[in-house]
């Protein structure tokens, strides 16, 4: 078995209604297993196109996982399209319409009930996977180059049953190798990988771009382990200290693990960020063993009231300068009772921007015992969002650096 | 021109390392003008298969939309692949090429500078859209049936493309009429729509669910403006105050401008959602105005030192109680002196349940002048990040129903 098609069913989604996700997730187990996916489609919920869909992706790949449309409504047409695609006919399981028989009976309508027991039919020949947290079946069908596999639409339905799929299809290339990175564009982090991936043939390189946090990472074209890792060594040196983790780790999960490993207890104040960097933070389970909490003081007199930021030094030099991130990170500090804080205030735009102070213009400020720092980022245009996700990376990396020198 | 398909090109895609929303944004723009997108369909970066794709789409779509490969790498196939699939050469475009010539002499090596230029190679007949933000012009071709449009892969590229080429395609069916809902289940939402879109033939509904927060979108399948409102009031109607918009605006969004209007401050306490409430807050542009600041109090020790809240009571009845968000809620609401805070303290595990206290109760707090209230949810299991949501969207909700009061 060596060639796969993803077809995805739902209207919703060649209407712009959903972005499509299972696409994406079943990519990656089927690339995993060693089948090569050849083209994944996403179909409208048409009797008529999808037959055509499934006829052509079941002649041309061994494995054929299709999902979405198999539920109750008149929308689902996958089981029928099935049907006519292979020419096999769709017969009534007695055991599957008895466990759906409680459900259809809440329906007052008939066809409302007959409409439930529709998933009941299977097409022959089919082994029935049974609904692990939905009510529809998944199915399984032998094709003739190999298998086709019907499976629900939502995520937590589909999951389990694909993996279900995928038992037994032992050609496995070794899992990706990821990396994330910050503190590097994604160009500069590709044209990196790239030269250092120059001794390391057959294994391929994506970089996915987050703002101010780079994933990379390298596929292997073979079932060679020891050559994926070498090759992964190889890019991780090239990157240098711009690698935080060698895994899918998050930059807040390596902060807060680094943290509780060297003992240190760390809390921010946060102005243009609003919160965001705390919940990078608290979202990283076990955080409560490192993180005492955050001050939000978005407007300013919340930063002299919370974290006794001197009403001089705002009047002064205004909320966004170095002076103000001082003070906002060594209150934070001495407020929370903490080792080491981090402070953010900066202009995230759309409007609040001037000449000196463009919307971009971000400071930082590190407190860490007696010692206290100021950054200055003037990010590009790049969006309200954009700027604070920004923010929140950099804030982190500054939280990671400064643990790494405890 | 009736029928569109969309193809988007990229390795990454099949391989499941990039999720693909392009498809995405191009089947609203397709379908706000009148299209019916037929398929989507994702390919990799191969020649053969691409151009199989492309012989397949344009066969049977008047207008066929396909994005990536356009760039100056090897990977690049889309011009090649097009080219064979409509057996029209590709013939390099001296203008471009001289535009391109700056970039193409940064490259030391001249196997990469020839690359480089391989962007001037243009289809013979073919309409050139000048590259606005990247390098790579997009291209514009006829074909037996209608239109081949050939666009760049990043989506600020491609966007403004996408935009040239459905100028002038003047099939407008009305844009969707979206509304916002918080309280109600998915299923609840979609069952109550559905009831009231039984007198409202010709219109599709679609329901979007994020956790406890639901998206209803009505598409209209013909041009009648008239029948959409109605039926968008109708589904608003059965709905009733679990609207809180009748557009695309964000819950936090309908919040902040509410307190605008009604000149009402706000502040929060923060335990279990972490900074993610004050960070929804303060994504509205324009927060300022009405928020003041959060107190993410994430250890015991915060809620007593930064909000004021009383040992006696953390001790007595733990940080998750009705006693200790309202003092959170009321201590938040005097320290930053406004009208109006909410607070949040739970679980949200994986870890720190118990019998009594169970992974997904949180309480909520608000405290209104002189009022204050607690209010206790129990969410289902629903993941760490699950719950954290949807407690915001619960606190959100709070405050806009208080605001709505005054």
């Amino acid at each position: 078995m060596r060639t796969a098609a993803i077809v995805t069913v739902g209207s919703e989604l060649v209407e712009g209604l959903r972005v499509d996700t299972n696409t994406s997730e079943i990519a990656r187990a089927l690339n995993a297993v060693g089948l090569t996916v050849l083209e994944a489609t996403s179909v409208a919920d048409r009797v008529d196109l999808l037959t055509e869909v499934l006829k052509r992706t079941i002649a041309r790949c061994d494995l054929v996982v299709v999902t979405g449309g198999l539920g109750p409504t008149h929308d689902d047409v996958t089981r029928e399209a099935a049907s006519k695609a292979l020419g096999v006919p769709l017969l009534r399981d007695p055991r599957i319409e008895s466990l759906l028989m409680p459900i259809a009976q809440r329906h007052a309508r008939p066809e409302a009930a007959e409409q439930v027991l529709t998933q009941a039919d299977v097409l022959a020949g089919a082994t029935v996977i049974d609904a692990m947290t939905g009510t529809a079946p998944g199915l399984v069908i032998p094709t003739q180059r190999g298998t086709l596999a019907l499976l629900p639409g939502p995520p937590a339905e589909m999951r389990p049953m694909l993996a279900k799929v995928l038992e037994g299809i032992d050609q496995s290339r070794p899992a990706p190798a990821q990396m994330g990175v910050v503190g590097l564009s994604e160009s500069d982090a590709q044209l990196s990988a790239q030269r250092a991936l120059e001794d390391h043939p057959g294994v391929r390189l994506t970089v996915l771009a987050r703002p101010g946090d780079v994933k990379v990472i390298l596929v292997a074209e073979s079932t060679d382990a020891d050559g994926l890792h070498a090759a992964a060594d190889a890019v991780a040196g090239a990157l240098g200290e711009h690698v935080y983790a060698r895994d899918d780790s998050s930059l807040a999960a390596v902060v807060i693990g680094d943290a509780r490993r060297a003992g240190v207890r760390v809390a921010c104040a946060e102005s243009c960020t609003g919160g965001l960097l705390a919940a990078a933070l608290t979202s990283v389970p076990g955080a409560s063993e490192v993180f005492a909490g955050c001050a939000v003081a978005y407007e300013n007199r919340a930063k002299a009231t919370l974290i006794h930021v001197p009403d001089e030094l705002l009047r002064r030099f205004g909320a966004v300068s170095r002076e103000v991130a001082l003070a906002m990170a060594v209150g934070a500090r001495e407020v929370f009772d903490v080792d080491l804080s981090v402070s953010t205030t900066g202009i995230a735009g759309p409007g609040g921007g001037s000449a000196e102070k463009p919307v971009g213009l971000v400071w930082f400020g590190i407190a860490d015992g007696e010692d206290s720092f100021a950054y200055e980022r003037r990010f590009p245009a790049m969006g309200r969002e954009g700027i604070r996700d920004r923010s929140v990376s950099y804030a982190l990396d500054l939280l990671r650096n400064r643990i790494r020198l405890r």
